[in-house]
């Protein structure tokens, strides 16, 4: 009975389909793996609690999955706050450029790739999707904090950390891939495309066929702002989401962030071809990019997940508030209260993060074979009380440091110190 | 000596006009006051020391004022999270006017006004300025946990919780103010008229009269929703704000909520008179009541303070996320990320609101004189650090849960556990 843990006396959300709250359950996760989950069940912990498991007292609180951040730079948090409040040009060139030629080298990609993924397990976000330069040390990062993770080198035309000479760019995201695989069973690699305006036509479709022969997730930046059509010098008359797909890159492999500047058409056309976007609210916001139409997203059956982006531009990670953001930004602006509802927040937040980044069936819900990857949220906060509904207390109330238990893969990553 | 409490070793933002950061600044407060602030002055701090003052160590995290929450219904905790996502109509009607109607009594309006006071002391906020039905149990409360607080009795039109008879609503506010009075030199009455559309005319002119014969702040919902004009019955071609001051109740005394739907003309009235408003960015998303063109009134020289509402609507009361929500939801819908920079909505938060309830000369900055409600924040968190810039960490990045000591009149009223 070795390996057992048992999470129990919580309010069991597993985010399956179709399933309701479970009021009072329990999760039995042995190697790694959910073997059993569902209404207490006094007799089985009893039985494994006397063999030896490791139990897991929720004390009241939610049993939940893990969280997903499906978009974000996570050496970026070595400049958080760096620069705020200022047009996005001046933001770029003035300040977050110099900076990243300045600072930006193996050493600090690890401690500050380590940094944002332990911020990140602290906030009960198991699992993150990635994109930077020098990605290998990110990699390396992710594989000894023990985040699940999806770990994208940085593709753009430009002399880039770590590829002084861009015609190399592709060949370098190849290396990457072949050297961090065996790196850790968590940490999967993907080419990550900077964007349709900092990627030629030849490197965009140079970087999904190396995708594609590697079976990895294709991620680019697409549609942030509403200038961007413009700044493409290839593409005159196109959206940006009818040249992407004109270039033959999208497919169900295919991961779409931002996608702030969409059209019916260009919905249409993500919806035909099978990508899932990822949403970022609060980077859109503090970025002045726009909002997103993801209520219509939503309806025309897209996965969306959410992503904070990186510390530059939000300037934290944190899952909880970006899932309050979403749920409340979009009746703002359309002046109805009933688009994002908080369980379909808290969807984006897990099961169809998850399945955005191609890891549907390993994480983002809780059932059993998928991952030990669950998180304990304490429901005892003053901010907290009373709680009538656990997704309401989860998108509109709770915080990220209300967060009391993180486990990845069955291996406990986070624990609240509990006085 | 005695009465003395030294706040040292931190980051001193005083939210004074002009003054610097002062990197490693202290706080002296005698007997409730503020009487030395500024860059560490070893001499004096080891003298205080010395002589029995109490040493608060804010191990390099902002000594700042206490945050000014300057709207909530402290009360309605009870029904946080109740029911959300849901049309206005169906929200009041079928799920908190039946709630009120059925839970709303002296003993529960004074045990959750007293939660509510512990949620906001526990997030930084040392005053508030509350409005509700049998609001002297209310205020019971806020004299009782130790916040600093305008506390308004509800008028309207209707039966409430505690009025009945609807005619007698100004004698209920008017005995209201002067049962309080004496209650605490913290709490200070308020005649507080739920809106345009539930108060008559006559009831507002009443109110208004009632406030300024007894020298207090009149509160008031304005222009929350778009549908608001037409639901005026005496009002047919008037905007919310013009018939407002049609009715001779707008003056420096007189505190608009909300505010969301107002034009150019409007902003232009609340400048002349030198009303305050108070923003309230989470419950007008989260009720799809519009965004507030609260940019305009900054520049207009209006005086703008932050606001969470009621949990019902919200949920929390979390200046920190009003802060953060306020900095970037104007940026998104303005395509402007200049807009609402961190220092303008950490002034909301502090000197601003302040300055809004008429509590300019007592609170919300730190100066020799005012009164010693001070907040310590932890900026060793994993999500503040690193900390480049105090504003934009307070605002883009800090949490409640950041918050370590609060004092309000000197006297310690929170205390973070630190292990």
């Amino acid at each position: 009975m070795e390996h057992n843990i048992v999470i129990y006396n919580g309010i069991l959300l597993t985010m399956e389909e179709g399933v309701p709250v479970i009021e009072d359950g329990f999760v039995h996760v042995r190697q790694g793996k959910i073997v059993h989950c569902g209404p207490n069940h006094s007799d089985l912990v009893e039985n494994l609690s006397r063999h030896g498991a490791r139990m897991i007292d929720a004390r009241g609180g939610i049993i939940m999955p893990g969280l997903v951040n499906g978009h974000t730079h996570t050496p970026m948090s070595m400049f958080r706050g760096l620069a705020d409040d200022l047009p996005l040009e001046v933001w770029l060139n003035e300040h977050i450029f110099p900076a990243e030629a300045r600072d930006v080298n193996p050493e600090s990609v690890e401690k500050w790739a380590a940094h944002s993924c332990r911020e990140m397990l602290a906030g009960g976000i198991t699992t993150c999707c990635d994109g930077y330069f020098l990605e290998e040390y990110a990699a390396k990062a992710m594989a000894d904090t023990g985040i699940r993770a999806v770990a994208g080198q940085g593709v753009i035309d430009f002399p880039a950390p770590g590829v002084s000479d861009p015609c190399g760019n592709i060949d370098h995201a190849k290396a990457f891939i072949e050297k961090i695989c065996g790196l850790s069973d968590r940490v999967r690699p993907s080419v990550f495309c900077h964007s349709p305006y900092t990627c030629s036509k030849q490197t965009l479709v140079a970087g999904k066929n190396l995708a594609r022969d590697k079976g990895v997730l294709f991620q680019i930046h697409a549609a942030e702002t509403r200038a961007e059509p413009g700044m493409i010098k290839e593409n005159k008359n196109m959206s940006v989401i009818a040249y992407l797909d004109s270039l033959g890159i999208l497919d169900p492999d295919t991961l779409l962030i931002h996608c702030v500047w969409l059209d019916e058409k260009d919905i249409d056309i993500i919806a035909r071809r099978g990508c899932a976007v990822i949403h970022c609210p609060e980077s859109n916001m503090k970025l002045a990019s726009g909002v997103a139409p993801v209520p219509d997203m939503v309806s025309a059956g897209l996965t969306v997940g959410l992503g904070t982006d990186g510390c530059a531009s939000n300037n934290d990670q944190d899952i909880f508030s970006e899932m309050g953001t979403a749920a409340k930004l979009h009746k703002a602006v359309r002046l109805d209260p009933c688009v994002m509802d908080a369980r379909t927040c808290l969807k984006m937040a897990t099961i169809d993060g998850a399945k955005a980044l191609g890891l549907g069936d390993v994480t983002g819900s809780i059932r059993p074979g998928k991952a030990g990857d669950i998180i304990v949220v304490d429901t005892t906060g003053l901010h907290m009380t009373p709680m009538h509904d656990p997704y309401s207390g989860l998108v509109y109330a709770a915080r990220a440091s209300d967060v009391l238990w993180v486990m990845v893969d069955g291996k406990v990553r986070f624990r609240k110190n509990l006085s």
